[in-house]
């Protein structure tokens, strides 16, 4: 007998039943972020994982870091021991590991609205969407570069989606404004349209300073500096290096108590070894060097170990998603994380595909479930990546947050209460029964299941009926639907003023480019 | 700054020379199933496990399981022990798990080429092509009902795939031949055009007998008494029900030494419970009265535990695939089969899509990852499975063995011996540097990564200028070139000779329905 024959002869004959119960139905509210009941996969066995940490403190000892154009940097390591012979500087064995003993397992990311506060850290997992690209792109308007409004959208969006829990970084550069001035219409733009976290813009120090100053006119300038409001998303130029503008946001941020996400973007066969397991020692010497950095600016401040990682085609060098290697590095980057006491940040809904189509739901689930069952604690670019990230795409961030619905009911573990052994109902219906009328069924289906907004599970007469849509035809209805009830959670008008202000004053004295810093 | 900025700017200068590597890279050759590297992963705590293996076993003693239409079934059973009144049989706590000592953990599947055997059960993993649909599709001729044609392509398919390592049961059913002869077709062209591995057709006991007298005309009869050359697929009738046609196939398989899978075909909320600990309970009553029969039959008979398992749609009461709820079901499966020391079978590539759209793919990823991830050992619908299996599609087919293929490297686990350290490369290649042209790079690019046939992975500009292909479309290029290349495993003249004049002889006396059995 063959599967399809029994279940297309047994799933049927109840729908009426079921469109009946489903009519009651409500539609899904936000959730708070994810306490993991599941176990964190780990899928290095513990030699390879010493192996890896050896090999990271080989790199930091013998072959170094370099930072760039940042003296203050070179001052730190130095004082605290290292040899830096001009901007490379030598970590002896061991210390970046030890200085990175005051920084803190798990911290509160808080939000304007407390309800929205998230943890980072420990079993919490907390979903972000895409940041940085500089094109949009859905079904209507095609491919084309990001405007503020744009951006508008896409934090509404955020604002919107159950499992998004924090907003994350620009999740699409507005285009329309200068450079220079850019990073003031974002961070406004992120507390005036949605009431969750976000980062801090982190391109130059002097941004990055402006991010915490805008901060501390919502929150107050007390509880900035006490409390972490703002992550600012610092990446190493990967191999071992940073630069002058990324480590001067760096100070900029711990300095004020603030998050950093330190992410060296490692692409196996580019800026790694073709072998994963060589990428993760290089990336973990970088995510040491740059955590422990923090620590030297100021002991105690939030840092998270990040990476982003994937491969290059060996046919066109461009970047890969979704791959074996990338998979076995995403998992690798938590366990390491965890041996290490410091949150992670890895994975996301990544992709190389142009379109939303099958390439891009291939890649992107096996980029998004590797990234839940590893653990990590903090997923950007979980929602609407595109492109190499090259792209938001509208139809894309819609499919991926019922991903994201269905990542956090896996992640709440199997229920075996009573109500989930569900013996009774067992008892009830009895050999060759049907479920969908018992006394459990009636009292579970509201919560039963996450129902997809996004998948289409009706006949195939019916589907052809209604025009034969794909799931990327079906999304452009979805987003707009969204964008269509999106919930202004409002602002004080005091602190909107005092933003504005901020925003007028400094756009008087910053110029176009992001030549300044 | 973002991740994505970094890629682009690092990513792409090397293009050319890696288009020069990559002009010298050999096209996949077959692999031979896959011996994990990597734990399986257990996502139930321990507790959950024996409340539902205990639930399972208060379901057997105090419900029963219905075995319908097959005296000699309840014969076995009353002799063994249990009570049996009618139909019923209650089977006293611990005794079908006592009756399972003597199944193996681990059996070798014999394919008529030596060099194709696999093995079931232990740290094995085996993927197989999807089985039962009556309808084929692909971009040409779009939806239709399935010919010997098109069989005859989805076993070459299964042939030239790298990683389906097993033919499995019917890709598609003939739908012009007769229904009471199909059999005899079906199971020629298994052993004429692949000389891999593959199922029985269990539809009746006739059939099973018939295959299992075709596989003794190829492997010779004395053989196969003695080795297992065949699997039939024994679906129950979930809740708690075998039919008279099901447990017959059953019998005729086990008394010849021949292995079955036990399958319930549970969808939570239609036949089980709205909760996955439910229908884990259910589920596993049901295998373990299933594979304990067989070993009544003929104790030490190859037998797998099956699970087929999605959930109903609450609006619509169709079958879905690819929720939170089935990936933690397939986990669980695979999970209380090692417990109970029997080889599993469970997941796919399973969807509910009509066309391979981004809902395909991400359905079919949250089965795959998981059953992968889970330790299963043989996987059926591993690809081609559309529209809840009633079409095999060919595109679908070929992303599906893309995935597959990424599967297998995901299993084989991180390399750490020297060449995947890397150590030497890092050191070479140093901060800022660039790892494509460096002589770990070059020593290693051909085997480096698991290149995709379907994925695009060029510029925006490039896609755009070739077309702006979706998956679906280049996916239809490659199963045509699949086909175009197959290599006829060829079949000794004299056994392709008795093959065909059994057929005739068994048309002679079979009439074209299937009532006779």
């Amino acid at each position: 007998m063959s599967e399809s024959s029994t279940i297309h002869r047994a799933g049927r004959p109840a729908s009426r039943e079921s469109r009946r119960l489903a009519r009651s139905q409500r539609s899904a509210a936000k959730f708070g972020y994810i306490r993991r009941s599941i176990p964190a996969v780990e899928l290095l066995h513990n030699e390879a994982a010493e192996i890896i940490e050896a090999n990271a403190e080989t790199i930091l000892q013998e072959i170094g870091i370099e930072f760039r154009r940042d003296p203050e940097s070179l001052r730190l390591w130095s004082a605290a021991g290292a040899d830096v012979q001009g901007e490379r500087v030598r970590i002896p064995r061991g210390l970046a590991r030890q200085l990175l003993r005051t920084a803190p397992r798990e911290f509160t990311l808080h939000a304007r609205n407390p309800a929205r506060n998230v943890q980072i850290g420990g079993n919490a997992t907390v979903f972000a969407p895409v940041g940085g690209p500089p094109f949009v792109a859905d079904l209507d308007g095609g491919r084309r570069y990001g405007t503020l409004h744009d951006l508008h959208n896409f934090i509404k969006l955020a604002q919107m989606a159950p499992a998004i829990h924090f907003s994350g970084g620009c999740m699409v550069e507005p285009m329309d404004i200068p450079e220079g001035k850019r990073h003031l219409d974002v961070q406004y733009a992120f507390f005036r349209y949605s009431d969750q976290g976000c980062e801090g813009t982190p391109e130059t120090p002097g941004h990055a300073a402006d991010a915490v100053r805008m901060a501390a006119l919502v929150f107050g300038a007390e509880f900035v500096d006490s409390h972490c409001v703002l992550l600012g998303n610092i990446n190493s130029n990967s191999p071992l290096t940073f630069d002058g503008r990324m480590l001067g946001a760096l100070r900029a941020f711990a300095a004020r108590n603030q998050g950093t996400l330190i992410v060296p973007a490692v692409l196996a066969g580019a800026m790694g070894p073709v072998t994963p397991a060589g990428c993760m020692a290089e990336l973990l010497a970088e995510t040491l060097a740059g955590m422990a950095l923090t620590q030297l600016v100021r002991p105690g401040a939030p840092v998270i170990m990040g990476s982003f990682v994937g491969a290059i085609s060996m046919r066109t060098g461009a970047p890969t998603f979704g791959t074996a290697e990338a998979t076995q590095m995403i998992f690798a980057t938590a366990q390491l994380a965890r041996r290490l006491g410091v949150p992670v940040r890895s994975g996301g809904s990544l992709c190389s595909s142009k379109v939303p189509d099958a390439q891009a739901a291939y890649e992107s689930a096996h980029t998004l479930l590797p990234t839940l069952l590893a653990g990590v604690n903090l997923v950007t670019h979980a929602a609407g990546w595109l492109e190499g990230g090259l792209v938001a795409g509208y139809e894309k961030f819609v499919m991926d947050i019922d991903q994201l619905a269905m990542m956090q009911a896996l992640a709440g573990g199997m229920d075996v209460s009573a109500r989930g052994q569900a013996l009774d109902a067992i008892r009830e219906v009895g050999p060759g029964g049907h479920f969908l009328g018992c006394a459990h069924t009636q009292e579970n289906f509201e919560t039963a299941f996450h129902q997809s907004n996004i998948a289409d599970y009706s006949s195939y007469e019916q589907w052809s009926s209604e025009g034969r849509l794909t799931a990327e035809q079906r999304a452009n209805a979805v987003w707009k639907r969204m964008l269509a009830e999106y919930e202004d959670p409002g602002l004080d008008p005091a602190v909107d003023e005092s933003l504005l202000a901020f925003m007028r004053e400094r756009r008087a004295v910053l110029t176009d480019t992001l030549d300044e810093d």
